[in-house]
């Protein structure tokens, strides 16, 4: 199922020292998915690895080196026989060229660049010009594209000519004289329609574009919104400049959870897979946001000094210090995320944000005033006083309402100033809320006790 | 772009109203995509949805549904003409009506049940009887099935044929007598194929199958990791369930980080969106969380009383509670939130484990010593002695040190215990290093304070 057969590694290793067993091992390897031949691959030894690719067909080889990442790509590459490695990098889509290009040295890139034929080289160069993470940068140029006078038979023998380089078979694109798009079939209109139709006779000219210039998270939603395996990329001129198909928009989606949820849990995010990933990398991403985190939280002893009087008087008041600044870090904490996720998911759009804050007061006071009852049966069973248990349960009530409203405050008022809303995440709510919740209490204690 | 012309509205409502019209309308509705027209149906009055919906042809009325929940579902389809929703329901592709009849009451389902026809019946039934959340109840049926001694050119004809309910036309599947799954060629193969050909000359007989038992999350990664448009999905005895799609995929990739991140936020996973949640549905869900980290964190109170004598003599130890347990807290949550990702994304596996808690335990150790330096700083700064400024950091020292290593032993055993490693979130190492992390920090302070 999920990993392959561990015994065609000891074929593969047996074929590729006979010198007249390339056949055979073309024939191997034609047996299994690129995903299971990049498997097979990271356990053969380094001299092996590039004999290995050498050994495939190149199509075969460029689409396993789509599952490596972009350092180890240019290993193999830099490695191989320029006139193989030329042959790899000509055959992969688009998509992967541009991100591997932007990832490396710009002196590796250039070196690369040189093994690119025309028209692919100014594809490449073009696709390059659009910002990193945009939908332009993304899409990929091994489309079908016809012109709306083709024949449905001109156009069906066009694509078994090309159809060694396209990445999608599903649909034609019809281009007009200067590249715009001007409309789409799909194969299955092909197969059904007279062979004699002009494709401007079937085509549809409604269409779903996305413009390049689009974030790719937007642009992934767009896709995933519709249903559908492609949408063209259209830059502002209205150019056709390529398509995004539904397997990269998945990439996309589990990258763009992936940081989100690293940020969530109080730190940078983070790429590159977990084992892939030098612990330099997890420190830098670490420690900044620890330390940030250190300093706003560092407030919270100015805060407990200016309340030594109370402190030393009513040592009991220290005991309820971390329940009652802990509870209210997690009611803020499951404010935020359920906000933060919603609005990455788009549920959540600019007009509704009074709508949560007030939706997120009310449900704060809901949880706040069960929670207040038990704060105070929980101090009476500690053996505190009446008046401490009031004083407990207020600031519970208080702070739990505070702090789920504040969670919904905070990354609302991040999305309207563009900051990542995933930043607000548990540890800052709770950092937050240590500091107000220690002012609340000390002040409900001055009031009900009376010091 | 994203939301459709608010001017198409207008139209629609006065050619709903036109009883001649019902040629426009559904010229109109053929400019638009399924997704568009369910933006558009929510903003029509009940009477007029129905309208609409009856006036479309029932092969989109059929997507558009899909747009929508299982209980507005259910809404338009009682509420239509039964044969208007008998013909909308039977074009709709499996998997949309098993999650359909899988959510209503059974009273609802058997009412809908008696719409279908055969053979569509009989596969629901079928597949209903796999799992909730499983593959094969996520299969679709609609796929292109074909016998392995049928020529090209009887299968092109014979896809011509079903192609209005087909949901996927990149893949014929090629079905042995007893409906087991024996080859399958891509629609490319046989555009590019003598006509003549047997598809078992052509077919692909290596295959990458998702069995119907395996859980859709492990079903999606597969079809994520091989980048394909489809795979099948096959029964314990190797019959052909159906197929799993990517667009599927990428729902399931959504509401399973959905689902994550809401845990990690410390609430149990809501499943619907946003709006559509009720503030009764997110109490409940919030409620049993809360309560739960509060009754561990009280023990932060017996710790505090247990240690009365001490903190009455020093009151400054007070002072650096908030700030030692919540940075504990927050290396906690980082380390936690790192490897609950990289497990659910596949990247640590069952033999990794110790070396994941290895790896975490030197990278906290890594983070504890600037961390530590810079607390005895702090200590300084707010007028403490020397010998607090060593307790203090020493605690950090080790308090970030020991919660970076339980933040990556929690999740791991969860893993093991096959609890969901999303539920050893930020709240839950919060609390567990507050209790932890005083009674560290109170014997340090026996320790070096000599009390």
């Amino acid at each position: 199922m999920s990993t392959v057969d561990i015994s065609y590694l000891e074929q593969i290793r047996s074929l590729l020292h006979d010198q007249g067993a390339a056949e055979a091992l073309r024939e191997l390897a034609g047996e299994l998915q690129p995903y299971d031949l990049s498997e097979l691959l990271t356990k053969l030894e380094d001299e092996e690895q590039l004999l290995f690719l050498a050994a495939l067909p190149p199509a075969i080889a460029a689409e396993t080196l789509e599952y490596f990442d972009p350092v180890e790509q240019y290993h193999f590459l830099d490695h191989l026989d320029p006139e193989v490695a030329a042959r790899i990098l000509n055959l992969m889509p688009s998509d992967a060229v541009v991100e591997l290009f932007t990832a490396l040295h710009p002196r590796q890139t250039e070196q690369l660049f040189a093994l690119l034929e025309e028209p692919f080289h100014e594809q490449i160069r073009n696709q390059m010009s659009y910002p990193e993470n945009s939908a332009g940068s993304l899409a990929s140029v091994d489309y079908i594209a016809a012109r709306r006078w083709w024949t449905v038979e001109q156009t069906l023998s066009h694509m078994r000519k090309v159809q060694a380089t396209a990445e999608l078979f599903n649909y034609v694109y019809v281009l007009g004289p200067l590249g715009e798009l001007v409309g789409v079939i799909s194969l299955r209109q092909l197969i059904l329609a007279d062979p004699d139709t002009r494709l401007d006779e079937i085509m549809v000219q409604k269409l779903i574009t996305v413009p390049a210039e689009l974030d790719q998270e937007q642009a992934a939603r767009l896709v995933a919104n519709y249903d559908l395996i492609a949408l063209p990329v259209i830059s502002s001129t209205g150019k056709m400049v390529g398509i995004l198909t539904v397997d990269d928009v998945v990439d996309v989606i589990e990258e763009e959870a992936t940081e989100d949820i690293h940020l969530l849990g109080g730190s940078g995010p983070v790429e590159t897979p977990y084992f892939k990933t030098s612990l330099a990398t997890f420190f830098r991403k670490r420690f900044v946001w620890l330390l940030l985190l250190f300093v706003a939280q560092a407030f919270t002893g100015n805060i407990l000094r200016h309340y030594e009087g109370l402190l030393a008087q009513v040592v009991a008041l220290s005991f309820f210090i971390p329940l009652l600044t802990g509870t209210a870090g997690n009611a803020g904490t499951q404010t935020s995320t359920m906000v933060i996720r919603a609005l990455s998911m788009g549920e959540i759009r600019a007009g509704d944000f009074l709508k949560v804050i007030w939706r997120e007061l009310r449900l704060g006071l809901a949880l706040a005033l069960p929670m207040a009852a038990i704060t105070f049966l929980r101090a009476l069973l500690l053996g505190s006083s009446t008046y401490m248990g009031f004083t407990v349960a207020t600031t519970i009530l208080v702070t739990i309402t505070v702090s789920s409203t504040i969670g919904a405050i905070m990354p609302i008022v991040g999305k309207k100033l563009n900051i990542d809303p995933a930043v607000f995440s548990s540890p800052m709510i709770t950092t937050v809320m240590d500091s107000l919740g220690l002012i609340i209490y000390f002040q409900f204690a001055r009031l009900i006790l009376g010091f």
